[in-house]
């Protein structure tokens, strides 16, 4: 008789897409689908939605139910009752729990979490935290920061999720590094921080600035329409030689490498993962190992400096994976 | 018959003092003593000081011995083994197990953290903490902030420190809020740290730097020989209107405000402590609420904005007391 292995359905609900994943214990996935957030649809209609993927994976499961539900959604949550609150991505979701509901009406047992914690959960699990052990490493703390259009993260102390009063720790995006006057402005209101100065949406700002004040048009970006300069672009250029893109690549490097030391001296981590296009872009061009440099060199202590930094590998299903992580903990503290 | 309180031993050994006491449950002090830490001495002299307090506050104890002795230290120490590394402060102790030394000379369970991670958990367990939950409002998340000669911290998540890969986590005072290449120079390195700008040392260190450039003496810190300025008589000074002390001052609250704020995006807390002589002198001029609503005006969202700000009312016993609530929690996860 084979031993029909347990699984979980996971889904990582985000701005832009609702992901969801069959997932086993080693966090290998076994079947997953996606749909867009159509966020101009009525609260019913979207839960509708996503209630109805995460059916999709339940029937997948056959007559090998899951053992529960882990989500990941982008914006604050109570762990305990899964209470959404002023999610800004998510706004129409204000005061659901979709604990209480999808338990009701789905009747398995759900766990809610934050997505940037529990992306950062999922690397912890089976990413680079993963990754580790299996070289007789096991990490005690990783920190999460994902370089994207903005700059968000997640703290794991102990294989648990550092949440916080309202899990909404690890917002390292807004943490202040340039208290100058003319530092550039950040979406949440305040000046300077590491959000305005390297996200996907910082570098694709500098760019266009650059290319306004750039006389002499030596880069080729100066040739596109200043709207479809974008991140992706500036790293595209910088890899070409392009001199104006290597000097925004620069400056993005050694932006990150303050914030990601004082990440060093505020967590003490022993992992540090980075994720997003930005974190792509600084790959391609072989800048990690600069980054991590800058850390080493600022660093106050050689237990600070006791650290690896790398990429993300999971990228896209961190936040699933992580969803999973936490309906196998929770499993496993309940047995 | 009388049922004899249960009693813990607690040292804070410390750059300047060792500090030692018997503390029961609620966090009442029966006894406490201390001495000079002349670190001039020699290792087993040293040691031996040491364990002499602690022997006198367990004699102290008389037939009611006490149920262990809890242990905060100025340095990176292994929560596990006890063993301290390169504690900067007390160097002739690398590699010294006190947990292991004193459990063999004096015949009771010890435990050992950092002297910054335990003040926290006085604060969480006995003092603003306790203040807290008295007013029915229990805190989930504790950030302890010592604002002294340097700048450090703690921090409590749901009861249990954040200790980072080595015990090394919020080390606050070492976060960069100032890439400016002119920033201040910090004893770690760096430049434009917080403990570089609004330090006991920062403060003393400005307001020579601006007495040496008045040309017109108009405070009355330019009569003072430069090096007797401290930053107690900047706060004096401000006290007495004095438009320079004034004006260090006010750039101080909104450094601090600056920090402070992105200590509520990184770890999310509903209490923040501050603690140290630079606390003080903020307080005497009734500038901590002038401080919390700097934070409130930067915090990213209204449930970042939903914390407590207090000077700590525990000062030089926060060490000892989250010492004695280490072991308290030990024995009650042992129980």
């Amino acid at each position: 008789m084979t031993r029909v292995p347990q699984m979980v359905v996971a889904m990582d609900w985000g701005g832009t897409w609702i992901r969801v994943a069959v997932v086993d214990r080693q966090g290998s996935i076994f079947w997953q689908s996606r749909v867009r957030n159509a966020v101009s649809r009525d609260k019913d209609e979207l839960l509708g939605t996503a209630e109805g993927l995460l059916r999709e994976a339940i029937e997948w499961c056959g007559p090998n139910p899951p053992v529960g539900v882990g989500l990941a959604i982008a914006g604050p949550v109570d762990g305990e009752t899964g209470t959404l609150y002023q999610p800004p991505n998510l706004p129409m979701l204000d005061g659901v729990s979709l604990k209480a509901l999808w338990e009701a009406n789905l009747g398995y047992p759900v766990w809610v979490g934050n997505d940037a914690d529990l992306a950062a959960l999922g690397h912890f699990d089976y990413g680079a935290g993963q990754d580790a052990r299996e070289a007789g490493e096991p990490p005690h703390t990783l920190v999460y920061v994902t370089v994207s259009t903005g700059i968000g993260g997640g703290v794991i102390d102990r294989g648990r999720v550092f949440l916080g009063r309202n899990g909404l720790a690890a917002e390292v995006g807004h943490m202040r590094i340039d208290i100058g006057d003319s530092a550039p402005r950040c979406e949440c209101g305040n000046r300077g921080c590491l959000e305005a100065l390297a996200s996907g949406t910082a570098v694709a700002r500098i760019a266009r600035e650059r290319v306004a004040q750039d006389d002499e048009q030596s880069s080729n970006l100066c040739g596109l329409a200043p709207d479809s300069i974008t991140s992706e672009l500036v790293f595209q250029a910088a890899g070409n030689g392009d001199a104006l893109a290597l000097g925004i690549v620069d400056r993005v490097v050694h932006v990150l490498g303050v914030g990601l030391t004082n990440v060093l001296h505020l967590y003490n981590p022993d992992l540090v993962v980075l994720g997003g296009g930005v974190t792509v872009g600084l790959n391609d061009l072989g800048l990690i190992p600069v980054i991590k440099d800058q850390m080493l060199d600022g660093a106050m202590s050689g237990l600070h400096k006791d650290f690896s930094l790398v990429a993300s590998r999971l990228e896209d299903t961190a936040g699933m994976l992580g969803a999973a992580g936490l309906v196998w903990s929770a499993v496993d503290a309940a047995a």
